[in-house]
C-alpha cells in the first residue's frame, strides 16, 4: 500500500485550512471534489475518485483507482453512490450548503452528485478552490521555482537548435525534445475544455497574425484545423521573428515563458515594440505587490504602450487578447487575471505570467513573457533567460 | 474572410443528416453544441462558439473567435445570451426538447444555456452525437487511414531509435520527436476530464505493473504524481519488454497502436502471451463484422485467453482494465466499447482499437494494439507494422 496523501502532513494541512476558511466565509458545510487539478492540489497526486472536504476537520478520500492506496481517511468506492454511507459511518455532518465543481464537472456528473445529498443546497466549489489555489504555499512556490529554472535552461539552448531552412514546426519539435529530456511532463493543463494546446506555440512571421479560436495572446494557423493555433509548418524566413512560448510543466506546476528570436535583423519598429515589452516587465517587477489592483497594473501598462504609439499592435493585431497577465500553477489559467476590468487585488505568493506582446505585420510577434511570484519587494522573476531578440544567424 | 465550414457541402450534409435522424429518433427539436470535438465533427474545424443543429434544416454557427470566419449561417456573438434573438430572426423553431452536452459541458455552462430556452425541456445531446460519430463517413475513414499509415511509419523506425542504457523516458522522447516530424499533432483528445495523458505511454519491465488512476489498459508510475502513468525514467533492463503505445493523431483523427520491443530475449511465457494477443487480432479480423455483438467478441477473446491459461495476466496483473477494445476517431474513447456487458452491435465503418494486452510479472507488458475499420469482409487493419516482439539488440 502506498500513502494516498503525498504531501507532508503540515503542507496538506496548510492547503486544507486555507480552503476551509474560504468555505466557511461562503457558508459551505463541505465540498465534493473530483477534478484532477484540484485533487492534486489537495493531496499531491492524481487519483480517480473524490475528496470530501468538510468545512472543519479531516478530508475523506474516496478512491476508484489506482487499487493500491491507503492511509487515514481513505475509502475505496465503486461508484459515487457509495459515498453517503461512508460519510454517515464517519459521522460527517453534511447539513448545509455542499460545494460541487460547477465550472469544471460535467452537468451529468454534478446532477448525479446532487442526488447523494437529498434536500441539499448546492454552491460552486470552484469559487473557493480557485481563490485558495491562487495563493501559493512556500512549497508550491518552490515547485514553480524548479520549473522556472528548467524552463529557462531549455530556452537558453534554443539558438543551438536552429539550422537554416527550418520550418517553425521543425524548430518547435527540437525544442520539445530538449524540454522533454530536461524533464518536462508535457501536460499543458488548462481549466475547462474550450482551450486546447499541445506543448505550446512557436510562431514565425505572418503566421503570428492569424486569428485563433482560443483566448491566447498569440495566434497561428496550426498544422490542422482540429488544432488551429501555433506553428503552421512553413519555413522561418529571413528578417522575421520566431516567438517561442512553450510548456514549462516540470513539477506538476507550470511556469509560462516567452522569448523571441530572429533570422537576421528585423525592422526597428519590431525592436522598439520588443523593448517596450521588456520595459513593461521591469515596471511590473517594481509595481506589482500585495495590495496592488490588477486593473491598475493593466492601466499602467496600457499607458506605457500608448506613450510609445504601439497600441495598434498590442496583444495582437487582427485579433486582440483581453488580458496581459494571468495566474498559473497547476493550470495555465488560474487567478488573478491582469485585465481592464479585473477585480483582483494582488496577494503575497500570487503567481502571475505577464505577457505584454505585440504583432508587427510583416515581421511577426515580439515581446516577452515571464512568470512572477508576488512578494513584498515586488514581483520576483522565476524565468531567467536573455530577454532581447536573439539573432539565430 | 475564411469559410467557417471546411468540409465539402456533401460531407457536411452527410454528417448533419445522420445526426438529425438520431435526433428525430429521440424527439429532439434541436441541439446546441460547443465541445471542440463535436464542432470539429460538424464543420471540420475548431472554433470558439456554438453550433445550433435543428432536427431538420441547416446548422447555425454562433462564433466568438476567430474573428475572420464567414459563410452561410455564420453569426458572430459576444455571449451565449445573443443566440435566442438570432434563432428568432432566422425563424428557427426551438419548441420541443433541446439537446445540450450533459456529459461534456460543465454544469454552470449547461445551466446558463438552459436559460436561453425558457420553459424548455432538455436532453443529453451527447447520446445522439456519440452514436453519430461512432460510424465514420468514407471521408473520415480516409483521415484515419492516413493517420494509420504515418503512425505505422513511425513505429517501424523505433528499433533505430534505441541505444543501450536508455531510460524508458529517453526512448519515448526520441519516438515523440520522429512522430512530430512525421506530422503528429500531439493532441491526445479524450472525452471528459478524468483521463489525462500526454503523448501516450512507453512502459518497460516492472513499471508495467504499477496501477494508475486511469481506465487505460496499461499502467506505469509516470515521472510525477501529477501525471501518474507511463514511463518512470528508469533504464530499460535486459530481458524485459518495452511496450510503445503512442499518439496517432496526424489528421485530427487518431489511430491507436501498440507494439512491443525487448532488450535481449524474454521468458517463453511472455512470448506465448504476446502470440495470444496476435492470435486474438487475427480472430477479431475475421469475426468482427456489422451485426456482431461487442459482448460476444469480448467473450470469444476471453475464452481464447482462458484456453491458453493466461487470464491472470490479461489486461493487467495488479490492476485490470474492464475492456479490450474501444471506438476512436476524433477522440480516443468513442463508441463502441468491447467489454463484457457492452450493448453495442458493430456497424459498418465503426472504428475499433483492439488491445489485448498482458502484464507478465518480472518481464513487462506484451501484446499488440491495432486500429480497425469494421467492414462487411471483417475488420480491416489500419495500423500495419511488424507485430512480433522485436529485439532491440
Amino acid at each position: 500500500m502506498e500513502q494516498l496523501v503525498m504531501l507532508s502532513a503540515g503542507e496538506a494541512a496548510v492547503r486544507r485550512d486555507r480552503l476551509q476558511v474560504l468555505m466557511q466565509d461562503c457558508g459551505m458545510a463541505g465540498m465534493l471534489v473530483s477534478d484532477n487539478a484540484n485533487l492534486f492540489y489537495l493531496c499531491g497526486r492524481v487519483f480517480a475518485g473524490f475528496a470530501y472536504v468538510p468545512a472543519q476537520g479531516d478530508v475523506l478520500w474516496f478512491v476508484r483507482r489506482p487499487v493500491d492506496l491507503g492511509g487515514s481517511g481513505v475509502f475505496y468506492i465503486r461508484k459515487p453512490e457509495d459515498i453517503p454511507a461512508r460519510l454517515r459511518e464517519n459521522a460527517v455532518d453534511c447539513n448545509g450548503i455542499i460545494g460541487l465543481e460547477f465550472d469544471i464537472a460535467p452537468y451529468s456528473l454534478v446532477c448525479r452528485l446532487m442526488e447523494l445529498f437529498p434536500g441539499g443546497n448546492f454552491a460552486n466549489a470552484n469559487v473557493p478552490l480557485r481563490e485558495a489555489r491562487s495563493v501559493k504555499t512556500p512549497s508550491e512556490v518552490e515547485m514553480m521555482r524548479q520549473s522556472g529554472v528548467k524552463h529557462a535552461a531549455v530556452y537558453r539552448r534554443i539558438p543551438g537548435l536552429y539550422s537554416a531552412g527550418m520550418t517553425d514546426h521543425e524548430l518547435q519539435v527540437e525544442i520539445e525534445r530538449v524540454s522533454r529530456l530536461e524533464g518536462c511532463l508535457g501536460m499543458f493543463r488548462i481549466s475547462g475544455q474550450s482551450m486546447e494546446i499541445f506543448m505550446g506555440n512557436v510562431i514565425s512571421g505572418k503566421n503570428a497574425d492569424v486569428p485563433t479560436p482560443y483566448d491566447f495572446a498569440m495566434g497561428g494557423a496550426g498544422l490542422n484545423p482540429s488544432l488551429p493555433v501555433g506553428a503552421c509548418g512553413e519555413e522561418i524566413m529571413e528578417h522575421t521573428t520566431v516567438m517561442v512560448d512553450l510548456n514549462g510543466d516540470f513539477t506538476g506546476y507550470m511556469t509560462d515563458m516567452t522569448r523571441v528570436f530572429s533570422v537576421g535583423k528585423v525592422s526597428q519598429e519590431a525592436y522598439d515594440a520588443h523593448q517596450c515589452s521588456v520595459d513593461i516587465c521591469r515596471l511590473f517587477e517594481k509595481e506589482a505587490r500585495p495590495g496592488t489592483e490588477a486593473k491598475s497594473l493593466y492601466a499602467m501598462v496600457e499607458n506605457l504602450v500608448k506613450e510609445r504609439g504601439l497600441e495598434r499592435y498590442f496583444m495582437g493585431h487582427r485579433q486582440h487578447a483581453g488580458f496581459i497577465g494571468h495566474g498559473l500553477g497547476i493550470e495555465i489559467n488560474e487567478l488573478p487575471v491582469i485585465a481592464p476590468r479585473s477585480r483582483h487585488i494582488l496577494q503575497h505568493n500570487n503567481m502571475i505570467a505577464l505577457e505584454p506582446k505585440f504583432v508587427i505585420p510583416g515581421v511577426g510577434a515580439v515581446g516577452i513573457e515571464n512568470t512572477y511570484c508576488i512578494t513584498d519587494n515586488g514581483a520576483e522573476r522565476l524565468t531567467d533567460a536573455p530577454e532581447e531578440i536573439v539573432d539565430l544567424i
